[in-house]
Formats: structure tokens, C-alpha cells, sequence
């Protein structure tokens, strides 16, 4: 099995290591940037490549909708269809399932859902979730879960988990039944060989079936995507109960997953109790497998789910931040609308290198937000961007040092 | 005086040639993508660059009221405001305030109108634009003129063609008295210097003060940009009456510019009309000269007119219809958002080099569209200026083949 998660370095209980996909390696921690509809918004890919994104989450439910599984798997998985020759998440589709409330009804069998978009009934179930997924060809998916809402009672949370975890069951068995379905490869003459010709001059591209790898090195490059599949997590349930947390975590453990996510948080729930939480399941999670913090979170958490030995974390938060004009900074949080930046020449950050701090001013920035410019949304997105991904450079950093940094 | 214009090459009445500006040089004949707000709507300034566009417009009617002028003057004029190093052209504002119709008076003193933004009333004059458009900072500014509507009768037509007149004498006696007070140069510390730093690595800038030449040719730089001016053009108007044409084209150019445009087309006459009053306004022009046609125009259209002998031309086209889904293409018009392309896996263009066209499919454009994603706009503008520039470096090669090429 091509999947690998090696842990490199410890500094207590914070782990630097990398993850191995089909679609290159990530370094970890890692922070995900979110492409819900295959496109991290207002940012091409190549940008994307130059900031040094090794992985994208997609979401499954969007994806569905929009264009549909069908026409992705048929281009190739989402790694032809947009073009993006790293690796790619994709979740289950529960959790944005779970966020239509009113438009949704649970079952043991699935959830019976109606479209954002139009209003037309649609059903989830682990199975359906699995064959999106595998036709969506992300390089790790997610198992279908039931993201129990908050508050919940114990009886309620407990239910929840145990739905969660025959789900899992029936995730896994989907999964191990179908998984040579993935797409890779598959769609000769598709975006994806273009991809590769335009990815990275002075590369060399040894294998051509593959073509897919963004590391460039070419020792480590896999014969052809023929032989890899994808690799199905667990998630973990049970509310904000710590003891439901803990049995969730060791059942899911033992069905057995390659790596596995912490789900059901940042539903509404204080943030100490979130901590807690997390903190509470890291406990419960085997040390030698990657371990993904879903939907979280600002700069700061960030930084602090790593220490705790969070390996994974993905959010909205930089992308959409970005869009309302709310950036991250070395300095803090810059509210670019504000007036008092109009005619502010410094750059948006002074210990950024980004492209946008590297060349433009917060007078300029402020401008184009305050005009509704569509560049404000490209320019603001890399740069919290470019500022996450920094962030988590310095993470890693200061665990391979092994040392009590400023980030700990 | 560092401007200049050359004419390097003819093929019948094309002519081929090259300005020079204080911010690089500019091969003829051109097309200008239109930066309205200090932004080519959608595509950073890197990306403009790399596309090869040499000059792009503003519109001084938009800038004057976003940011506002003095913003502008005070971060170093447009160039240090945009992080533009390379050459820029501003309208007088005289068009656009002739588009606001109802929200306008016009009197010989100069123009009453209201913001489209919030009602505000506001005034132009020929003296109050060259102010605007010194403060702006572009390297080639118009003379304040009067759009003559259409249809006019031959009475209106001429009393307006005598407006126009009278406001380009004052226009060319105010700018005479203040083009000293470009603000090129004088913003130390501004996004200017920045901007030089982050430009094109592996070009050595010769002149710290300047840091403004995008060429890299260490050569033809200027000693500093205080020694240099804008270069204010006349434009001709006379509706479509041809003598009027005529006597506009002779009396402006007594009053004497370094370039001359043709203006008040487009205004809702007939394509067929179109191209006789630029025909036969083009014969009165200097050959010497650079002849800047305004608002113009398709793809075949900016061919069609180079041929013609004229030597600038600007658009909304390419980038507004690129974010309307409209794309230009070797093979024709390609309206990516129908559904016929929704599984299409070939290139948006597949004789076109360009990012857009070497990366993503038909498809996945298509897609983009369709979900309305920012990427959409982005991407689609990247290739529709990318073909405009492809154009008219053809056009270019043809004339100086001094072939009767396809393009002519």
C-alpha cells in the first residue's frame, strides 16, 4: 500500500513527519486549504503551487451537485479535472449534510437531503458516500459519519456514535470492495497529462502513465497510478462526553483505518471545550497514524492543535476571511476596508515574503476591497494563505528543532 | 522631450513602430487592456506582465472619484499606486461622463454631472481633467472633449466639434503650465520601490530613483523620471460628417500634440459607419504621429483597423465578455458556459499558449462558470488578453514581414 505516514520528529506531544500519497508528500502538520467547488476560490492553481500547497480538501456534497460525480470521475478524478497534480482530500459530504438542518432526514440506512441549490431530493448513504468519493479519486476520503449536533444529550451523543460507527463498518466494506475504481490514470488525453507538461519546467517526468507528481523527484516517483489507491480515514464521535469520545476513538480503532479524524467539533460549542475535547481524543488515537482535526481553525489554533499532536487541520477561515477582507498578520488581524489604511503605503504585513506583501500597499489593498474589485479577492486569499501555510513552515520548524520555541 | 514615436515598418497603411515612455516602451500597433479602477478587473499585476501587456488604460472618471486623485498623486501617481511599472494611458473622463446621460449638464465652461456611486454632484473642465489626470500620473493623458451623441445633426455636430476644439486649447495651456507636477518619483518609500525590487529578477536596475523601467535594458534608461513628462494627445471628434472630421482633424492638430485620437465612435452608429469616419480620418492625421482609435474593439476589429494605419487602440471587450463567459478563440467565439462543454476535455483553445489553455479543459471552465466561481472570471480574463496580445503580436509580425499576411 502506497500510503505512508512516517513521523520524523517529536517535540512532546507535537510530531513533525510526512505523509505519502499517490499525488506527492506532505509534510505534517499540515494545514489544508479548502477547494469546495475544485477551486480554492480566486486562486489559480499554479499560484496555489507557489505558495507550496502539497494537499487541497475538497467537499464531496458540493462536488456532487456541482458538476457532479460522474463528470469528474470521467475527467480524470478531481486531479485531472482541475488540474492539480498534488494531493487531495475530499470528506464525506456528512458534516455539509448535516449543516442543511431543516432540509435533511437521518435513517440507519442514510440521509435523505435537499440540494442548496434547487431543492431537489438526494440520499446519502456510507455506500453512495464511498462511491462519490472514489469517483471523485481524492488521494485520502473520508468514512460517512453522522456529525451529532450540539447541544446533545449523553443518550443522544451515544446514539449518534453508534450510528457513526456502523456507518464506519459499512464505509470500509464499500470502500475495500470498489477501491480499484479510482480514476487515476484512466482518462488518456486528459487535463491531467497537460497538467503534468506545464507543471514545473526542469522536472522530469519519469514515469508518463503517472505524471502526477509534484515533488520532481524523480527516484521516489511510482511506476504508474495503476497499482495505488486511496486511503479511507475513520472519524470520531460522541459529542462533547470525553468517555464517548474515548469508546468512539477505540471502536473506530479497531474496525481499522489508516489514519483518523477527530469530527463533531466546532459545531456551535465553546472554544475551551473544543480544546478539551480534542485534547481528551488525541489521548485515544494511535501514535503511529496520521491524525486530522477536522474544520479547524484560526492562526492561533492552528499553532496549537500541532502541539497537542494534531497532524492534519483544514478551514475555511483563511479563504473566506480573505473575501470579507479580514487578513492575517504577523501584527494581527487587519480589517482591510477600514478607512484608516487608505492611504497607508506600507505592505499589509512587513514580515511577509508573499506576492502581495512583496508588492503592494495596504492603500492599494484597501482600494480594492472598498471598490469591490475582484482582485481584492484574489490578492486577499494568497495572502492568508501564504500566511497559513508560513505559519505551519514555522511549525514544523520548531518541532524538527526539538526545542520550546516562540510557536510553543 | 523622451517621448517619441517611431515607425519602424509599413505594409500599405500599416505602420509598425514603437513609443517610448517614461515607464518602457510600447510596440505598435497596440491594444490597451482597460484597468477602469486601477485594476484589470480580476488578474494581478504579475500575471499582466507576464502576458506581455505593455500598456494598460484608467479611467480617470472612476479613479477621480476612487480613491480619489489625491490618494493617487500622494502614493506616487497610478504607477505607485498599482504597482504598475510599465507604461499607462488615463482617458480624460470626458466619455464617461458623457455616458451618464441624465446625470449630466453640459456648458461651455465644462461638465456638471453626478456620481454614479452616490449622487454626488461633481464638475469637469478641461482644467480640472488635466489636473486629474497630472495627478494620476499615466504617461499619456487626453485633452478634455465633448462625445459628440449619435445620431447629431450636422449643426450639433459642428457646435460640438467647436467645444471640443476650444476645451483642447485650454486643456493643452493648463497641462503646458503644470505637467511639472507629475508625481512621478516624489513618493519616496512608496509601493513604487517595492514594486521595482519584486520586478523581474535577473534585471539590473540601473537607476535606483527611477526603478520604473520594465525593460531591463540598462541602456535606454533615463537618469531619473524627474526629467520627464506626460505626453498630452488631442483628440478629434466632428460626429459622422466626414468634412467635419476633416476640419476637426486640421484644427487639432494646429493647436498642436504629440498624438492624436479619434474619438466619439462607438456611440451606437453602425459598424459599416464606424470604419468610413476612421478611414477618413485617418487621412488627415499625421503620419509622424501616433493615431489612437478609442474603444475599439473585436478581434477582427483591432486587425481590421491596424490595417487601417492606427496605431493604439483600448476595450472593455476581452475582459468584460471574459467575465460574462464570452472567450475569443483561434477557432471562433466559445460561449463557455453551455452545457455542450460541460464534459469537453480539450483545451479552451488548442492553438493558444497561454496558462489558462496549457492548464484547464473546457470543462473544467465550463464548471467554474456554471458554480459561478471567482476562478471563472480570473482565468477566462487571463485568456481573452492573452489573445488580444497574441493578435496583435501577429499584426505586428505581418507588418514587419511587409506581407499581405492572413491578417491582411
Amino acid at each position: 500500500m502506497p500510503f505512508e505516514f512516517q513521523i520524523e520528529s517529536t517535540s512532546n506531544r507535537a510530531r513533525a513527519g510526512r505523509l505519502v500519497t499517490a499525488h506527492g508528500e506532505i509534510e505534517t502538520p499540515v494545514f489544508m486549504p479548502v477547494g469546495t467547488l475544485a477551486s480554492v476560490k480566486a486562486v489559480p492553481q499554479d499560484t496555489l503551487e507557489d505558495l507550496g500547497i502539497q494537499i487541497l480538501l475538497g467537499n464531496t456534497y458540493h462536488l456532487y451537485l456541482r458538476p457532479g460525480v460522474e463528470t469528474v470521475r470521467k475527467l480524470g478524478g478531481l486531479h485531472g479535472f482541475m488540474s492539480w497534480p498534488r494531493a487531495i482530500l475530499t470528506d464525506s459530504g456528512g458534516f455539509q449534510v448535516f449543516s442543511l438542518n431543516e432540509l435533511r432526514k437521518v435513517t440507519e440506512d442514510g440521509v435523505t437531503f435537499r440540494s442548496h441549490l434547487d431543492g431537489g431530493s438526494h440520499f446519502f448513504s456510507p455506500e453512495s458516500a464511498m462511491a462519490a468519493q472514489i469517483g471523485l479519486g481524492a488521494d485520502i476520503i473520508m468514512a460517512f459519519d453522522e456529525c451529532t449536533e450540539f447541544p446533545a444529550d449523553r443518550a443522544r451523543a451515544q446514539a449518534s456514535m453508534e450510528m457513526t460507527l456502523r456507518w464506519a463498518e459499512r464505509s470500509k466494506k464499500y470502500f475495500d470492495e470498489h477501491k480499484h475504481e479510482v480514476p487515476w490514470g484512466t482518462a488518456s488525453g486528459s487535463p491531467v497529462e497537460r497538467s503534468s507538461a506545464a507543471f514545473d519546467s526542469g522536472t522530469t517526468v519519469v514515469e508518463e502513465q503517472s505524471g502526477l507528481r509534484p515533488d520532481g523527484q524523480p527516484g521516489a516517483a511510482v511506476p504508474t497510478c495503476f497499482e495505488q489507491t486511496q486511503s479511507l480515514f475513520g472519524i470520531v464521535q460522541g459529542g462533547m462526553d470525553l468517555e464517548l469520545r474515548r469508546e468512539s476513538a477505540e471502536r473506530t480503532i479497531d474496525i481499522g483505518f489508516p489514519g483518523y479524524a477527530i469530527g463533531g467539533l466546532s459545531v456551535g460549542e465553546p472554544r475551551n471545550l473544543t480544546r478539551e475535547v480534542v485534547e481528551a481524543t488525541l489521548d485515544h488515537l494511535p501514535a503511529d497514524k496520521p491524525r486530522y482535526l477536522m474544520g479547524v481553525g484560526t492562526p492561533e489554533e492552528i499553532v496549537e492543535y500541532s502541539r497537542l499532536g494534531v497532524d492534519m487541520m483544514d478551514c475555511v477561515l483563511p479563504t473566506r476571511a480573505a473575501r470579507h477582507g479580514l487578513l492575517f498578520t504577523s501584527e494581527g488581524r487587519v480589517s482591510i476596508k477600514q478607512a484608516r489604511y487608505a492611504q497607508d503605503q506600507g505592505p499589509l504585513d512587513p514580515n511577509c515574503g508573499c506576492r502581495v506583501c512583496q508588492r503592494y500597499s495596504r492603500a492599494y489593498l484597501r482600494h480594492l476591497y472598498a471598490s469591490n474589485e475582484v482582485l481584492a479577492q484574489v490578492l486577499n486569499t494568497i495572502h492568508n494563505l501564504s500566511f497559513y501555510l508560513d505559519t505551519m513552515r514555522r511549525v514544523r520548524h520548531s518541532i524538527r528543532l526539538g526545542e520550546e520555541s516562540r510557536f510553543f
